[in-house]
């Protein structure tokens, strides 16, 4: 059986997770983290000239920091799955031209590291390929300068806003070998309950996040309390508890001490984070960085990761189009 | 076996094309492809007050002529994947809001569209999908203000540069039943060649187009005339005839009788097109509207589509970088 229900996928050959790394910016150093990341920067330019160049190498050297864990040189690694929020997901397809591996460019906003988790397990499982690096990023200036305002302005932020992370993290899946196994992945619909205000994520996304656990759980007859954690990225804590509402209204369980959010967990409140972290990168390094540590320590045995996006662009806003979310999910376990 | 060589997947339980459905756009519809088209533009706007609107509702109603063509509601369908040339996919993703089915974002700039044949053909034939919506799209006027200039300035376009295509094209893919069967696909690689005119996405495109059809026949154990017809999408007439340059180097043969460009074949060369039509759409709408029913009418039996994405972005431009290239090629087969 390859499917339950009609939205998740269950691997028959649950992929191993051969390694992981994760990337923070410096603001991200200074949050609750800092500690579990594999690297921080100190300089978000990376370097570079450019905050995009410095996005692109900071995906680069993430995927070859999980690379060298792995032992495995980029020319063995038959496909790149990845994405992130710059227009045209450059940050992605300029690392993707500097590994040489092939590529598969996905989109999902937020939940763009969890897409392409769902996607490549599905190839492996399948015996499409043998090895797949996921990744996904964001960076705070890249983004602010493409989605909101030019930095320079110093253009004050709602109290609903969330901060989008400078952080990357990928995650280097193989059919064989022992490790962290990802057993199910939940695709999303994009769900649109009408959020006008583009600074409001949080509450664009709860309600995506909301159905795809509704339909995870319904398609593999679970409940929440079959995970020891339930990890949403990037809801923030304004989404947190909206989940939790539209749970709870719904008659779904959802204990609140299961559920951890990646935005509401990497920054601490007084860092000025607003409603929390976002960005591709907040769940991707969140997870690679501390999650799948947590598993491999057997602090948790079996963890849902929850990533969700909303599929805005500038343009649709000053179109007057309201926020649609979308969420995807996969179950990562240890042992087997 | 799901694989050969480094870059093809094989498809044990090669996918059905239940239905494809092409729209076109008004100059298009001013083609020599224009008889074929299921659907033609007058109003390139399609009552909307936005193009970016326009663009959305040319993908829904792309995708519902190919649901109705298959009798198929569209929450029978379990993915929809596609992407397209607006900034975070919005066109593609709101039409996904509009229909309702899961959606799997995917970007490859104009390979997009065979991107997506490519990965759903691997999530049927592994037994995660019975069926998936595979959409691409694009508008001119869309992507000329996105990319380039208002169009109300009147730019001038240098002869290099193409015209991207007003179109759409949608396949609906199924585990089970009769039609057209994808047969495999092979991945991309992103090259670079240093082409820094981000106008000139022929030569761009060419030499990714060509390392992916080496990728195939070397994977395949293939060559060209072992396909009845290979179409690439969209080199236009300028990177045609340097994919024909570029193989003839490398001893690679490509009679150029069985080669036929998506972009290069959408216009009369009369129309002002320059270089020829580009676009997610382009390849899309020519493969959909006009290949998959030669095939059908049996005036081909085994083709090669090659779709090629310039992974350029405004941004990437305007701060001096080359225009990486990437291609994903599909074989479509009749018969079976």
């Amino acid at each position: 059986m390859s499917r339950a229900g009609q939205q998740t996928f269950v691997y028959d050959r649950p992929p191993v997770i051969a390694a992981h790394a994760s990337v923070a910016g410096p603001k991200e150093a200074q949050g609750p983290l800092a500690p579990w990341f594999d690297a921080l920067l100190e300089d978000d330019l990376l370097g570079q000239k450019s905050w995009e160049l410095a996005e692109m190498e900071m995906v680069r050297r993430c995927v070859m920091d999980a690379l060298n864990q792995a032992r495995m040189p980029a020319e063995s690694v038959q496909a790149l799955l990845g994405g992130d929020l710059n227009n045209q997901i450059i940050a992605s397809s300029f690392a993707a031209r500097a590994l040489g591996m092939p590529f598969l460019g996905q989109y999902g906003a937020c939940s763009t590291f969890v897409q392409a988790l769902a996607v490549a397990s599905a190839l492996i499982s399948g015996g499409f390929l043998d090895s797949a690096a996921c990744v996904a990023s964001s960076h705070f200036c890249t983004a602010e300068r493409q989605f909101r305002f030019p930095l320079e302005l110093g253009t004050q932020r709602p109290p609903q806003a969330s901060w989008t992370a400078t952080a990357c993290g990928c995650a280097l899946l193989k059919g064989e070998g022992e490790g962290l196994r990802i057993t199910s992945g939940t695709l999303g619909r994009v769900i649109d309950l009408n959020i006008t205000d583009a600074n409001h994520m949080g509450a664009a996304m709860a309600p995506a996040v909301f159905d795809t656990l509704a339909a995870h759980f319904s398609d593999m007859g679970r409940r929440a309390e079959d995970y020891d954690l339930i990890a949403t990225g990037d809801l923030g804590w304004i989404g947190r508890d909206l989940l939790l509402e539209l749970c709870d209204a719904a008659g779904v369980s959802l204990p609140p001490d299961r559920l951890i959010d990646c935005g509401a967990s990497l920054f601490y409140r007084e860092q000025d984070a607003h409603a929390g972290g976002s960005g591709c990168g907040c769940v991707a390094s969140v997870s690679c960085g501390w999650l799948m540590k947590r598993l491999e320590r057997g602090e948790l045995n079996r963890l849902l990761l929850v990533g969700s996006g909303a599929m805005l662009s500038p343009t649709s806003s000053q179109q007057g189009q309201s926020v649609p979310g979308i969420a995807c999910a996969v179950s990562i376990e240890r042992g087997r």
